[in-house]
């Protein structure tokens, strides 16, 4: 590959009007020109509205879908890897060894999983933008756009009963009112072992070809039944085809395509490079502590994973950033952009509004690193201190009006708030303190130790033994104990004088200080970033796709291999192609086949497909996607991209960036003669039980 | 444990007398007094000379010593380690399955592995003193001391035929010439396998009860014969017993015992993170890229496994820092011994020189990241690139008269500097490319996109790209461009264009000031160091043990357990120990056994003594040391130190803090029973084949 040549191509078009199959589209502007133009097929309103509502979205961090009547819901193994994780033990090792529930009564009821289907979707722009008072910046209207997202979120949710959130588009261009229906009984029905879903490991991972079954099964209840959606995906059991138009409904985190040069610079110079040492720091810790005992490993896996996972794509991203040809497509678009606004001559504010950003941006970077140890928790990293702040503050931002508190605890969002602090996941001590303790290390390095808020913190101890102090002797990991301090408010929550709430509370004054400073800038930026949008509008016209926000968007493109060194990657791979990569690296681990693969080899048909790419444009979120065909036909689900496509946060290119999927036809094969489960593919079959 | 008390009592005593069984002793200066006064033991000046002239040094950073009068001498297997990796292939990975030569002919000769053997000690610092003229600082007194040193050097070579070094002791107090003979006809004996000598790897490294055969047998020839040393250690074949008096022989490489504050608290707030940082960022990238393939991680895993290691000491050091009560008595010791010193009339200089240090230190703070990145190659970590910078200084240097060289040029370094150089070890593209694309990204990362001197770096590429670039088109791994080019000298160089050789030259301006600012700053503090260290004479007496230096000194000590969480954790283990603990593991990696050992088990004494801990003051340098007994007789050999060992860099303790070793008696059941290498276990126990 010549990655230059390749990111200079993705920088030049991700600032100018999108080509090729570029783009996560919002469902109330898709793409049907583009795609008329170029495929000859139509996007239907019926079409559009099926896939929508088949669409769902898990608060682990992931997409899926429904893929029967009877409340079946598909999504990736990985972003089911938390629920399974919660309710694993060490003598039911469900994250790793895999389960299937031989009957519906055998289907296991999630700690803490939340679902959320999308139904409607508002604009509100107007109502948000009239909220703020003209001439307002910084904290002002930071807490007059809180404040109305309060209100609009409150007054939807007691209209419909629905889930219901202000989403910022465009920068703070648009504003749009998403409602979706929210379920949190869920049960597992079926997963395969993490060694099958996640086969090569984190050698293999966003590398391609490869031979995933990264799937999950849930299904959705609801009082004490079986939800039955009205719409779900029908399997395809042939599935994608090479040439194929396919499409991905799922939720893409974050993108940063619209980000001006200062904003990426800081990313390259500073934030990126301090996540990436976090996530190898913590890599390394993870890794080195689960290698004492299984019983260690088994308890930091899913961290151990996502932490790899985030290391690899920060990689990718610092690496695109860092290349002088793309950085230098980036600067040249920008100041192409701004030489075509100042031939206009009500352009002056928008090229004011770069200056504001830029200044913004100074002042957030002045105060990232305190920003980060204190009020983003990273050096008090430990599932015990965010319960402990999440009690101390609660008892201080409920008594207050539902506009002036901290966004997390409106009104809103206080069903899956409450869902999250009294789940009964299991915390384990001894982990706790291993991580406690290194990010107190992390903070004393990071702050200096003669700071005067780290020797409160440390309170005489070292970093470790301090760390085992916390939590040897807070009670927060009692689930009745949250209840009491919870239910009593600020007073319960002083008078239990918990040692971790109580440095929560030692460190408080400061990180809200640091939160307030970021959020003003925040704020700055983005009404800065609106009335950029707005130029851009008039310059170019709209029709394109705002940044990724974790909310529905609907993907296009073809299934289709690509050119790497020289030689052709086809798009398609087989069952065959599992057990050659396998027995090529003697099936050592991460290379290692579950003993059922091994010895059900023979009763496959190898040709079977197993994974594909395709050149739709997703990101992280999209974990779990459902891939449709033109008939709306479940064809694949998304389970990661490779490894050139990790410059997609910053811009789109289909020269060697790949989505990749599992295969409809590989999964079912899988479930029907190496799991030996018919009942569910003949539910997946028939689109019903 | 409590770590808080412990540290407390290893700063206490760090900076008073030596208590306990403390001190890495002069062997011109050993602990006659103490040993004679607790264990009733004399040192005879016949014991000392016989344990010296058997204790050896390896270049590759470790100890080591004769064990028969035909040459073999004995270290530990991850000392050997470096020579192992440089002769496998991917057809014989001698560093992972072990090595044993069935005949004297069949003995590998190592690549670039040499030993030194202690000759003689003489005291210099009268010399050296007189040749620094009165009030020179910095910078000139810097050249003065190089000067001086080389030309002592260079007429003790050619006077006696030994390798000649001076070395700085007690931070300047004093100056002494070590002769030694050195060899460079190495030839491989005998090794274990990795898993063997490395049993519970990473994961159990630093930790205690150990079940490590980490041994490695060479051969030393010279003239085409095996070596017939004047001094061998007799072997004892009953070894080790709990509670004995055992002496350890070996060269520590470092310890920080005597920093001032300042230094203490460079080393916590800057130089450890940033090590840390690197450790952990080089950790992950080697994992990584070692999971993709078998060869990968063949070829990584020396690197790896010195990461790993280093990674666990600067840990544990941090760690120690970090803790408010161990630095606080490091302060309160310095500020009592100041108060004594200001009640005497004569001290107004050593309390100047506190001064003079700290300044020296804000100094060196401000260039350390530059330093670091630019002249200790922290940013072009490449084997290839050392050998292009080496080749560029070369030709500037050589021309240079002796005394006005770097100190790496000076002519009596001149054989070991060619025997590196011109070392045809194997040198793989595709790691270069690795370590040097991660190492530029580093670069950038801390020097920042916009650094004139990054921006030559990658002249226009991103960091991975220039890395293939440079590492694709060098010429220096050619053995004999290498030759050609030394032999031309900087004409040679400069005509060859070699494009990894003009990226050294690029940065060599700026590289060589960063140290010239280094080189002077350290004279100052050195020059600092002595007069504090005279002043700690005046007060406390000499009877001292100056910090480690990588030169030859003896530690003492019990063959002791310790107590742990409650529990007594006991001087040795036995074999049944090794089998228990990869039993409890399901004999998983890295606590897998090898095939040998599983088949052998039965015809094995299980009750034979494995390995043992002892209360010896060691650190670093000292992996290979001989441990002997109060007849001289070898016992054991040092591997490891525990995890509490490690705050050892700045204080002995020994209520916890362990020295490991390997026992003589399970050396010789491994050999005869699980090896079957009886020719080998004879020539021990008779001292000659």
């Amino acid at each position: 590959m010549k990655p230059s040549a390749f990111f200079l191509l993705a920088a030049t078009i991700a600032l100018t009007a999108a080509h090729a199959d570029e783009g996560m589209w919002l469902y109330t502007a898709p793409p049907r020109d583009q795609i008329q133009a170029k495929y000859g097929f139509a996007l239907t309103d019926p079409w559009l509205d099926h896939l929508m509502h088949a669409s769902v979205r898990l608060n682990s961090g992931g997409s899926g879908s429904f893929v029967s009547g009877d409340g079946l819901v598909l999504t990736n193994h990985h972003v089911g890897a938390d629920a399974l994780q919660k309710f694993s033990t060490p003598a039911h090792n469900y994250l790793r060894d895999g389960f299937a529930a031989a009957t519906p009564a055998d289907e296991i009821k999630c700690l803490d999983l939340e679902l959320n289907v999308l139904q409607s979707v508002e604009d509100v722009t107007a109502r948000v933008n009239a909220a703020i008072p003209a001439g307002a910046t910084g904290d002002a209207a930071a807490l007059a756009r809180r404040s109305i997202f309060a209100a609009i979120e409150k007054e939807s949710r007691e209209a419909t009963g629905l889930r219901s959130d202000v989403v910022t588009l465009w920068q703070g261009g648009a504003y749009h009112l998403y409602r979706s229906k929210r379920y949190t009984d869920i049960r597992l029905v079926f997963a395969p072992e993490a060694q099958a879903a996640f086969f090569g490991g984190d050698p293999d991972n966003f590398e391609y070809p490869r031979y995933d079954l990264d799937v999950c099964f849930f299904r959705v209840y609801e009082n004490g039944l079986p939800v039955r959606p009205a719409h779900f995906l029908q399997w395809s059991a042939a599935g994608a085809q090479d040439g194929d138009l396919v499409f991905v409904s799922g939720h893409p985190g974050r993108t940063s395509r619209l980000l001006t040069v200062p904003e990426l610079a800081f990313l390259r110079d500073n934030q990126f490079p301090w996540q990436l040492a976090g996530l190898k720091r913590r890599e390394v810790l993870l890794s080195a502590w689960s290698g004492r005992s299984e019983e260690n490993a088994r308890r930091a896996r899913d961290d151990l994973f996502g932490v790899q996972n985030s290391r690899k794509v920060r990689d990718g991203e610092l690496a695109a950033l860092q290349d002088p040809a793309f950085f230098g497509a980036k600067v040249a678009a920008e100041n192409s952009f701004k030489q075509r606004l100042a031939a206009r001559p009500d352009a002056a504010d928008a090229l004011a509004a770069y200056g504001q950003i830029a200044a913004a941006q100074r002042l957030l970077a002045g105060i990232a690193t305190r920003q980060r140890l204190l009020e983003n928790g990273n050096g008090f990293s430990a599932q015990s201190f965010g319960l402990a702040r999440a009690l101390l503050r609660a008892g201080d931002e409920r008594p207050k009006p539902n506009g002036e508190r901290l966004r997390e605890f409106a009104d809103s969002h206080r069903e899956s708030f409450e869902l999250d602090l009294f789940s009964d996941r299991p915390i384990y001590p001894d982990f706790e303190i291993l991580t406690l303790g290194d990010s107190l290390t992390l903070l004393v390095e990071q702050l200096g130790a003669g700071d005067p808020l780290v020797q409160t913190v440390l309170a005489g101890q070292s970093p470790r033994a301090r760390a085992a102090t916390l939590i040897n002797t807070t009670r927060v990991r009692d689930v009745a104990f949250r209840h009491q301090l919870y239910e009593g408010g600020a007073a319960a929550v002083a008078a239990a004088q918990d040692p971790l709430i109580e440095l929560a509370r030692a460190i408080d004054p400061e990180s809200r200080r640091l939160r307030k400073i970021a959020e003003a800038q925040d704020e700055t930026k983005q009404q800065a970033q609106a009335v950029i949008g707005k130029a851009r509008f008039a310059l170019e016209g709209a029709g394109g796709y705002p940044d990724a926000t974790f909310t529905l968007r609907l993907s296009y493109g073809l299934v289709k291999g690509y050119e790497e060194n020289g030689a052709h990657v086809p798009a398609l791979t087989t069952f065959a192609g599992l057990y050659d990569r396998s027995a090529a690296q003697h099936n050592q681990p991460p290379f290692d086949l579950p003993a059922r693969w091994v010895e059900r080899k023979q009763g496959l048909d190898l040709a079977t497909p197993f994974n594909f790419v395709s050149t739709c444009d997703i990101i992280g979120g999209n974990s779990g996607s459902p891939v449709v065909n033109r008939a709306g036909e479940f064809v694949g689900i998304i389970f990661d991209g490779n490894l050139q496509s990790l410059s997609a946060d910053f811009g789109y290119d289909d020269v060697q960036s790949r989505a990749l999927s599992v295969h409809s036809a590989g999964i079912l094969e899988a479930l029907r003669k190496v799991y030996a489960v018919p009942a569910l593919a003949a539910e997946l079959v028939a689109g019903h039980r």
